[in-house]
């Protein structure tokens, strides 16, 4: 039986991503070698490394605009760190939107390099819900946001104008709506939800943002050393590359962003109609600020914890145990999901409310 | 037909590393799932992360005694800066041993950090070979040398006594021969070669000498933190730790280091007698430093180039080209090459001596 997997990432990938990946591991492009085994500078993996850049551009609609597009390593977490490097001006200052414990981590490590300011939180009330109408100070060197967060459910519906380079944490829901990425100077991803699989960064930054900070970056650390390597600085993530590749590939032929966005929708309008509707359950995050990613949801009794989780596991649904940090339940919708998967879920939450 | 592989790294890998890891694509561990779309905090990935870390200690003769195994991200150049960021003290200094082009990125690193004494160089040789009879300061926080030189041809045969931590860049040589590893203090090893495919690092660090150089080191790059969660500070690179872990097992099964260091000895001995005895061929590498993983060497008449070529390709030999910076050929021995692969290679440069 094939799961419903509602993995909150790493997380369910397209069934022909596994196959083709598979496929290039026994023999790459007819080359007779498996992917593992062959030079990062070999003509075939060069060509992936292209390719993979500007499909990124294509589907984001960023082509011919100023942007540089990096697969590095090293997870989100690491630009956490990069960012500021790259950024913050010696004796300069960031701004950042705190609404989940990945913002709180970002925030952590810029306070390593200079004056780091919250201009909004949502921790009082932990993380359920995004802080609107704060002021953005204009003498900030960028402004950090996280667009979806994981953990709590909660997704920007929209992004603030501001004159300083806005920076986003997209790692949850890059290429699953659309949005005017224009209005972002630096856009980073975690591979590991829409993209592809863990072992990868996505990274795409507006190259006029860069060699301002005046502070000495570690190679590793800096963007335009990336950027000047065509993100072949050092071997790269081969494999968790090539996957990425197949992943857009896939997402191109469905229609791109746009058409995913549309399945996106129906599939959390279904599940959010169900937890509104079964009086057994209640959501957790604010109404207007629900993610299209990832629902959180409570039971009211929490007697009813075993006879739901026995139900769902036996319905083959995998990953809805919320973080702990949370409780309940995270249901991860993520770009391949099928709606089918979904209708499984609503379809046991109605069983539930029927056997008790 | 089945190449013969001398890709310099990413590189060969065992067939049976392809098909299993291929398999764990279309399901892992029967779990239904694809590796890529599992948690990484599922118990199925836990329980690969702990083996591998345990596989390394046990295949390094190093279980208890105090040391902590890593698998990271971002490559052996991604430590050359979490080197001098954990062990070298504000206002401290460093010693380096200059034997190639990834000890100069090392050592470039380093020097953003603080004093960084070379205590010897063969650069002036075009890093020909290993130098000897260095002083080590014994007032440096650490000694750093490069074990293996994949692009010049040379090999560490020992290592110094110092009374300082002492650290090496095992990335194109660990797993390839016994060593005392005892000795070393910090062991670090992009996977790519005789560990694994590209995406993940391994680091062996003695837990004694962290936490002493007295500087704010972000999280993501201080050893102290990936240690104290196992290895899971963010999300790994699943796959290729996975595909690490095959290749160890492989390694353990076929009897560890020692026995697999008898057959890497064989097969460079069969290349370098040919090499010392084609009268068409030279080597580049001083011969007491010459390394049992990386065989580079000259045509003599650069005219035979071209027939040369063409003989190796035809007889399904890839990867021969040398790097740039030594030209001529350079033949990788990494542990997954079978002795048929060499005598093939032995039977072109026999072959062209009698063509030309």
């Amino acid at each position: 039986m094939k799961k419903h997997n509602y993995s909150a990432g790493p997380c369910i990938l397209p069934q022909e991503v596994f196959e083709k990946s598979a496929q290039a591991l026994l023999n790459f492009n007819n080359s007779d070698l498996s992917i593992l085994e062959i030079s990062h500078r070999s003509k075939d993996f060069v060509a992936v490394m292209e390719e993979a850049r500007n499909l990124v551009l294509e589907l984001l609609g960023l082509q011919n605009k100023g942007y540089q597009v990096l697969f590095l390593a090293g997870g989100a977490s690491l630009e956490f760190l990069m960012v500021p490097y790259n950024l913050m001006k010696v004796n300069g200052k960031a701004a950042y939107l705190e609404t989940g414990t990945w913002a709180v981590n970002a925030i952590k490590e810029a306070k390593l390099f200079g004056e780091t300011q919250i201009v909004a939180s949502s921790s009082d009330s932990n993380f359920n819900f995004i802080p609107k109408n704060y002021e953005i100070p204009t003498n900030a060197d960028y402004f950090h946001c996280t667009s979806n967060n994981t953990i709590f459910g909660t997704q920007m519906k929209s992004f603030p104008k501001t004159n300083i380079p806005l920076v986003c944490d997209m790692s949850s829901d890059i290429f699953s709506r659309t949005l005017d990425f224009e209005q972002f100077d630096l856009i980073y991803a975690g591979a590991q939800k829409n993209m592809g699989p863990a072992g990868t960064t996505l990274v795409v930054v507006k190259e006029e943002i860069l060699g301002k900070s005046g502070r000495t970056i570690p190679s590793m650390l800096d963007y335009q050393k990336h950027i000047k390597a065509e993100s072949m600085y050092n071997t790269p993530p081969v494999f968790p590359i090539y996957a990425s590749l197949l992943t857009l590939q896939w997402l191109k032929n469905k229609g791109g962003i746009s058409a995913i966005e549309q399945k996106n929708q129906a599939k959390a309008t279904l599940l959010y109609n169900e937890i509104d509707r079964n009086p057994l359950f209640k959501g957790t995050a604010a109404v207007e600020d629900r993610s299209i990613m990832n629902a959180t949801f409570l039971l009211h009794d929490e007697n009813h914890t075993s006879i739901f989780d026995k139900m769902w596991k036996e319905a083959g649904i995998s990953g809805l145990a919320g973080h702990r940090s949370v409780g309940g339940y995270r249901a991860s919708m993520y770009n391949a999901l099928p709606i089918e998967s979904v209708q499984v879920l609503v379809d046991v939450m109605q069983a539930l409310e029927k056997a008790v």
